[in-house]
């Protein structure tokens, strides 16, 4: 296998694109990727303050890399989820890159700053782990961003991961998930920029990426997660991509060439209406914030059964 | 396992229904989800001439089967394919079912009355066997219809095919035909009324239909579409509904509530453009029609070498 630039020995085929890379090609691949997705959707600004969510995994880790390589400047933000030695290990990668790499990593503690963690948010609700991760992530980098001045958020959804949850949104056709399904949600009122460079490279890639660039990352999948459907999303895909490579790209980019603005006006109208959550001020359709009610369930402390009112 | 209904042993369990039923409780189950999708799409008309097209699969045959049950009058239209041993048993399993139960049944056949098959229309054409029968289908049911005073063609895609279907559409957005994807299409200049009364029904249930029944069918898929894109997408369907059953039929009742009509423009602006073909009167965007266009490729003799013009 060559590289398709040079021909000098390949490390990796990228089938999608029909061709093979050797490191230095494979690099610059990721570099015209990534500043393509950018360009395209307009994703950061001459000035802008970035915020790259770091999960200590490949894709975060690989992104946060890629912007050095692109020179944005930006910082890390480490969320502390409580997934015991899952948790330990991930932060263990991002304060490594960061320190290695001299960058500025801030880290939020769910136990510590927010008094609970997802495994305890899952029990205590009897609902998905991953619906209280993706709440609290949501929540609580948009409140850091907002809070520290950075005008962006970019997390590393990789096209798999954009694949993935565009399927589950057709099966299910979640009209309003498909009309906020984009590589840019653009600021609001309460809201920082949110962006997805990672959105021309699969995973794979990711992997890979960090292989030539000796990043270690937490190679582990989250216990959490094992067996949810998003999984199941992933494996329908890649059966299907592996018979027909360029589906996952063309599903994606199709979607926001002919589908994305079909799904529009929901979101349009769902925004207009969000007022300021009671409790914490973050844009909400109505009173308290889901996040808000997440964290008060959690960490409210059970009436005995004696002085139960009613 | 026991009938939802009556509490007698079951012969089968629906999953997405979260039931199962004895044998004269599942041929009413069926009957009710027949009626149900009739009633609903307004498929069939008091009075109506209604064609089914049969291709002696389960599918078809059921279909025919719940019609009479239904108390619908339904002749068949049988479109010989000029698949070898293929063609031949399933020809035989429509003329006994239509010779057992009293039924008209019309014959097609490519080869005598169109001048091809399908094998040999892939062979000259290098094109999948696949594309040439689905497009000989849609035109010559739709002539006969025309030509013979029908007012509706009924077709056996059942859920499972249905879903196939929309997921090859929506994985490559391909707008056209998702506004096209619908159990039905009303009557227009040129084109009889298309329905697909079984959309409710699933692959399983209608095997199982035609076994309670007592309906022998041709069990063979068809061996020219081993491998193709449409199997893939079942596959990768049937994995997802196995771990969350309900999946498909919430894909394509959902894309039917709140997707097609997103993708409605599109039909409405090509169907205004047609034009009769200049060779057979078919509406067709321009000049001579897509099956013309094949009859014309397939069926001309080759010019010897020595004469080749220019």
């Amino acid at each position: 296998m060559k590289c398709t630039v040079c021909r000098g020995p390949a490390v990796i085929d990228v089938r999608r694109h029909n061709s093979a890379f050797c490191s230095d090609h494979f690099v610059k691949h990721c570099h015209d990727q990534v500043r393509r997705a950018i360009d395209e959707h307009h994703m950061i600004e001459p000035g802008d303050r970035v915020l790259v969510a770091v999960s200590g995994g490949k894709d975060s880790l690989a992104l946060w890399d890629l912007f050095a390589g692109l020179g944005i400047d930006a910082d890390g933000l480490y969320l502390g989820l409580g997934i015991d030695e899952y948790s330990d290990e991930s932060v263990e990668h991002a304060r490594a890159y960061a320190t290695g790499h001299g960058r500025t990593l801030h880290e939020v503690d769910l136990a510590a700053d927010v008094g609970f963690t997802v495994p305890g948010a899952a029990e205590s609700t009897h609902r998905s782990p991953c619906g209280a991760c993706g709440l609290s992530k949501r929540h609580l980098f948009n409140r850091f961003a907002m809070e520290r001045g950075y005008d962006v958020v970019a997390t590393g959804h990789n096209l798999d991961d954009e694949a993935a949850v565009l399927l589950g949104n057709v099966l299910r056709w979640e009209v309003g998930y498909l009309g906020r399904q984009h590589p840019v949600l653009p600021a609001a009122d309460g809201f920082a920029r949110k962006v997805k460079p990672l959105i021309r490279l699969g995973e794979r890639e990711m992997a890979a990426y960090c292989v030539v660039r000796g990043i270690d990352y937490q190679v582990e999948e989250c216990p959490m997660a094992a067996g949810n459907r998003h999984l199941g999303y992933k494996e329908a895909l890649n059966a299907i991509e592996d018979r027909s490579p360029g589906t996952k790209a063309a599903f994606v980019f199709g979607f926001l060439e002919r589908g994305h603005d079909r799904f529009g006006d929901d979101v349009e109208h769902e925004r207009a209406a969000l007022t300021p959550c009671t409790s914490c001020g973050a844009p909400t359709p109505s009173g308290v914030c889901a996040f808000c009610k997440l964290q008060e369930r959690v960490t409210q402390v059970p009436v005995p059964s004696g002085r139960r009112p009613g």
